[in-house]
C-alpha cells in the first residue's frame, strides 16, 4: 500500500465533490490501485485545516460553504500551507480567473517548486500560463495533469495525447461549451437570444454572468490547453479567432435551418500545410452529416481526425459536476497507478 | 534513445500495415518518443527472417502477399524465432482462430514466458485464454495489450481502464460490428437478407464468408475481451447470450422502423445488482433518443456509463486498417512512453 499525501486548494463544487468521492472510493483506491490517499491539508476562501494524519473527508465534504475556518484556522492560506506541508500532490480547484488566473496559478507554481505533483480542473492558470508551468513541472520532476480542465469528465487530453500516438493530428473539432450549445438550440426552435440566455441560466449550464460563455472566452480557453497539451503547440488566448454568439439573430438561426443546415458552436484546430494550426472558436452552419450535428444540446463532444487512426470521437453527457470531480481522481491514479 | 527489439508474426493487413507505419514515423518515434524501434525477426505462414540489426521495414511492408521466405528463410516458424532471438516485445498479427487460437495463442504464450511484452489486435488467443494470458504476463513482469483487438483503431479499452478510473461500470453498449450494422442498415432501407449480406461483402465490412459475423461470434469474442479487460471478470463465449440476425426478414425490420425504432446490433454488459454482468448481442430496436442511434452504419461506437463518470461515448469511423494497425504502435507507446 502506497501512502499519498494530498493538499487540496478550493472546496467549491469541484473540491468538495472530489472529496466525497475519494471518501466513497476509499477500499476501491485501496484494494485495486494499492493507494491510501490522505487530505493532510485543505484549504478555501475562509482559510486552511492541516492534519498530518489526514482530514475527516466526509465532514470536508459536507461543509458545503459553510468555510474550512470553522474546522480549521480562519486565514490561513494555500501558500502558507504548501510551503509548511510535506505533501505529494496538491489539487487546485479554486474558481476560474481568466485575468490573473489567481489565486491557483501562484498556487501551482508554489506546489510544483516544492516537488509535488499537480492536477487541475482550473483553466484559468493553464490557459494563461501552460508553458510556464510545464516547464517547471519538468524542471522539479513532477506532472502537471489536467485531464477535467477540457470537458470536463470526457478524457479529451488523454485521447489526444495517448490514444493517438504517434500520429499527425489534422483537425480537432468540438462542441465545447454547453450554454452556446443550449442558447443556440432553443434559437433554432425560435426562442429570442435574451430568453435563450436565460432559459440557459434556469437549466443549470451558463453561469449568472453569461459574459465568458457567449462572447466565446470560455471556448477559447479551453482550446488553448487543448492546444498546448495536445497539439504541443504554445498557444495563447489572443492565437485563437474568436466569435461569439451575441449578435445571432432568430431570423440568421432560422436562415441557416432553411438552409439544411445545423448551427453549433464549435471550437476547431485545423493543421496548415506548414505545421501551424488555424485556432478558431463561433457559431457554425453545419453540413447535416457533419460528425457534431447528433450531439445532444447539452452533450460535449470532440472530434479528432489524424493521419493515423481515422476520426475518434468520444462525447460526454455530465449532468452534474461529478464527472468533473472524479477527473482529478483520474489523473492521481494515472501518475500512481499507469 | 531507447532502443526496442521487435519481433512480428503475421504479414496481413494488419501486420504489414503496421511495419509500414512502424517506417513512416520512424523520426517522430525517435525524436518525440526517445525510442528506436528495430524489427529483429518477423515470421508469416512462409517462413521467417531474422536481422539483429533490423530487417528493412520497407521493404517487408510492401511484401504484399509475396511471403517473407523470398527474403528469409522458408518453414522459419515464429516459434523457433521467438526461441532464439532476443527482442523486447512481440507484435502478434495472424489471422483470427476461434476454435484454437492458434498460431497466435503459441506464440504469445511463448513470448510471455521469454519475458518479453506482447500486443496483439488478434482475438482468439485472448477470447479463449484472457485469464491465462494475464497471469503469464504478471508472472512474467511483462504487459500484455490488445487496444486494437476491440473496435480496431478505438481506444475502447484505453477508455474503460484508464478513463474511468476508480468508478464502477454500470452499463457497456456498443455498436461493434460493421458487417451486422451494414446489413440491417440495409434491410432497413428495404433491402433482403441475403442482397444485404452481398452488398457489406461488396463494401468491404463483411468477410467472404460470413458466418462469424452475421451469427454473433465476431461481437461476442470482442464483447468478452472488453469484460475481461476492463470489467476484469473471468468471462468467457459461453456466457455471453447470443442472437445472430439470420433469422430476420425484411417484414420483422419494417415492424421495427414502423414503431418509431432503429434496429441495431448491439454488444451489451449490463450490471446486476449482486455486481455480475449480464452479457448479450443481438439485435435491438432502439428508442429513437438511445445512444446509439446516431451512429453511422459503418461507425463502430461505445458507450460507458458509470457511477462517477457520467456517460462517456466513443465512435470512430474506420475506412480501411490502418487505425487498427496503428494500435500496434500506440500499445507500444503506452509500455515504453507511458
Amino acid at each position: 500500500m502506497r501512502r499519498i499525501n494530498a493538499v487540496l486548494s478550493g472546496l467549491g463544487n469541484i473540491g468538495s465533490r472530489f472529496v466525497g468521492v475519494l471518501d466513497r472510493k476509499r477500499d476501491v483506491l485501496q484494494q485495486k490501485y494499492g493507494v491510501d490517499v490522505r487530505l493532510v491539508a485543505a484549504a478555501d476562501v475562509s482559510g486552511g485545516a492541516i492534519n498530518p494524519d489526514g482530514l475527516d473527508l466526509a465532514q470536508i465534504a459536507s461543509l458545503k460553504g459553510q468555510g474550512i475556518a470553522g474546522i480549521g484556522q480562519a486565514g490561513l492560506g494555500i501558500l502558507e500551507i504548501l510551503q509548511s506541508v510535506n505533501a505529494d500532490i496538491f489539487f487546485e480547484a479554486t474558481p476560474v480567473n481568466l485575468q490573473t488566473g489567481e489565486p491557483g496559478l501562484s498556487a501551482i507554481r508554489a506546489a510544483l517548486k516544492r516537488g509535488m505533483h499537480v492536477v487541475t480542473p482550473n483553466k484559468g492558470p493553464l490557459a494563461l500560463a501552460y508553458g510556464e508551468l510545464r516547464a517547471l513541472a519538468r524542471e522539479n520532476g513532477v506532472q502537471l495533469r489536467h485531464s477535467g480542465a477540457v470537458f470536463g469528465g470526457l478524457p479529451t487530453v488523454n485521447i489526444g495525447q495517448r490514444d493517438l500516438a504517434g500520429s499527425t493530428i489534422l483537425k480537432i473539432e468540438a462542441q465545447a461549451n454547453l450554454a452556446n450549445s443550449y442558447i443556440l438550440w432553443n434559437m433554432g426552435k425560435g426562442m429570442a437570444y435574451k430568453d435563450a440566455v436565460r432559459a440557459a441560466q434556469e437549466q443549470g449550464c451558463c453561469a449568472p454572468d453569461e459574459t465568458l460563455d457567449v462572447e466565446g472566452w470560455d471556448a477559447i480557453i479551453k482550446l488553448v490547453i487543448l492546444a498546448n497539451s495536445v497539439l504541443e503547440i504554445d498557444a495563447r488566448i489572443d492565437d485563437v479567432k474568436r466569435e461569439g454568439i451575441t449578435h445571432l439573430t432568430p431570423e440568421a438561426v432560422a436562415a441557416v435551418k432553411a438552409e439544411g443546415k445545423v448551427l453549433k458552436y464549435v471550437a476547431s484546430a485545423v493543421r496548415r500545410d506548414d505545421g501551424s494550426y488555424e485556432l478558431s472558436v463561433g457559431p457554425r452552419a453545419l453540413e447535416p452529416n457533419h460528425l457534431l450535428v447528433p450531439l445532444g444540446e447539452l452533450q460535449m463532444g470532440v472530434a479528432y481526425t489524424s493521419d493515423l487512426y481515422g476520426i475518434i470521437m468520444a462525447t460526454i453527457r455530465e449532468e452534474e459536476p461529478t464527472p468533473s470531480a472524479s477527473s482529478l481522481m483520474r489523473d492521481m491514479l494515472s501518475i500512481y497507478a499507469p
